[in-house]
């Protein structure tokens, strides 16, 4: 038992250590990107088939795959079951696996999604989710009560990737600080993860040292525009505290079966380039 | 086709007024409260023959049903399908269906989750959804341009009932504005429906002011400690423009399955008489 995110922190870290890679592997399957040869089957079936080709490829230069549950819920309950059976392969792959679900809701039922996504005894088992904390503590802590018992994490949206992000985000509160730095000394109190797009550098230098003991999980790598040195205000000095997710810049890579590896692989060497150059 | 959302809020409104009813039953069917008989079920099983009773039972009392997604992805991809299989049976009874699922993402991801919930080809076919607007317009935007041609409508979180929602919701802006007014601005400027917990009367009144046009749903009601009263500056002046939601003081009202429809029939008419009277 623990009472902190430091078993999943330290569980990342080792092996990011292990790897000597920040990739994160984002497995959002649309449909219509997949390769030919499996779109002949049912949709559920081949998303199935097409992530644990992508997690066997993968294992060994990634450190966590994040599934994005819409892409899975679009498919109803056959969907529901292709994103199980995406995290359970993971897992037995020795991957972290965050499902990147953005949950929320008051206390009583944020204790039912944390059951459902992050109880052992669970449907889905995964090793962390991303939760939004509009709500704010008592939304947050069923979540963290699933997952810490068991070396789970909770990653919290601070700052996020898309264009429109600043509406509420970047608003300045009376205090001087902005919205989303609210948000991140809500997640240093709270001592979870956090999510910070690598889409705003500068927005990630001001949340890094608001949240120092947290993890934080960088999305927007690729097609949404940032470069492995924008990514880099999200990690600490040491070059620790930090994953980087990148989806469609991998998974449909071409050609497939051997363009999403060497997708992965120069990533890996581009963060690692940026981080030893930093 | 429709480019606001006022069909959404006409058909609910015309509902309101040809049943003399408020109500929106929230279907939060937790496992371990369901009549013994059906608990001898699957739980999937359970759940869709409990939402059945009570939707049939309820359906003139009623406006709309608001089940929480979070109950039902519980149960993995079975839950999912009493989720959807829940929804298909309120529409059949004429029944406005709100899946509260608070979903949230960048544009491309809310396309997929909007597609989910709110495509008439897609799995669940609901009328509206809840959203959570953290991430600003591109976010939002997907799921009007999902509901809208078909008269469907979203509801964006204002103000949450819980006890922790001023931790971000209540913080002053520079403007001198708190965060949820700000996010009813935009829910005025999206032109979108509205949640406003019914725990925060006084917040309220200033939401209903910066969102003329939009529904609110009100949560709270009940087991969460508002009132009817408390619900009142919810609704505009003439008694329009609001529903309030009430699970666990309905759905799990003694005896079954009397209970449940008395327990509708109350609140309905505690709110009527408040609404007289203000």
């Amino acid at each position: 038992m623990s009472d902190s995110n430091s078993s999943f922190r330290e569980r990342l870290e080792r092996s990011c250590q292990d790897k000597q890679s920040r990739v994160v592997v984002g497995l959002d399957p649309r449909y219509d990107q997949l390769p030919e040869e499996l779109r002949r089957l049912q949709p559920a079936e081949a998303i199935i088939a097409f992530n644990r080709a992508l997690i066997d490829a993968l294992a060994d230069v990634c450190v966590a795959v994040k599934p994005q549950a819409a892409f899975y819920e679009l498919w109803g309950a056959a969907g529901f079951e292709a994103l199980r059976l995406t995290v359970e392969h993971a897992r037995s792959r020795g991957l972290v696996t965050i499902v990147d679900a953005k949950r929320n809701d008051i206390g009583s039922t944020a204790e039912a999604y944390a059951h459902a996504f992050l109880a052992p005894d669970g449907p889905m088992k995964a090793d962390a989710l991303t939760v939004n904390g509009y709500l704010g503590g008592d939304g947050i802590q069923p979540f963290l009560e699933a997952a810490r018992p068991h070396g789970g994490g909770v990653f919290v949206l601070v700052k996020t990737s898309n264009s429109s992000s600043g509406e509420l985000q970047d608003r300045t509160l009376s205090s001087g600080e902005t919205v989303f730095e609210a948000m991140a000394r809500l997640v240093d109190r709270w001592d979870c993860e956090a999510v910070v797009g690598g889409t705003w550098p500068e927005q990630a230098q001001r949340a890094r040292a608001l949240m120092p003991r947290a993890t934080i999980l960088v999305p927007g790598y690729g097609a949404q525009g940032a470069s492995a040195e924008d990514c880099l205000p999200n990690f600490r000095n040491d070059g620790t505290g930090a994953v980087v997710n990148n989806a469609r810049g991998i998974i449909f890579a071409q050609p497939w079966p051997d363009g999403p590896r060497r997708a992965a692989e120069t990533m890996r060497d581009e963060l690692n380039r940026a981080l030893q150059h930093s």
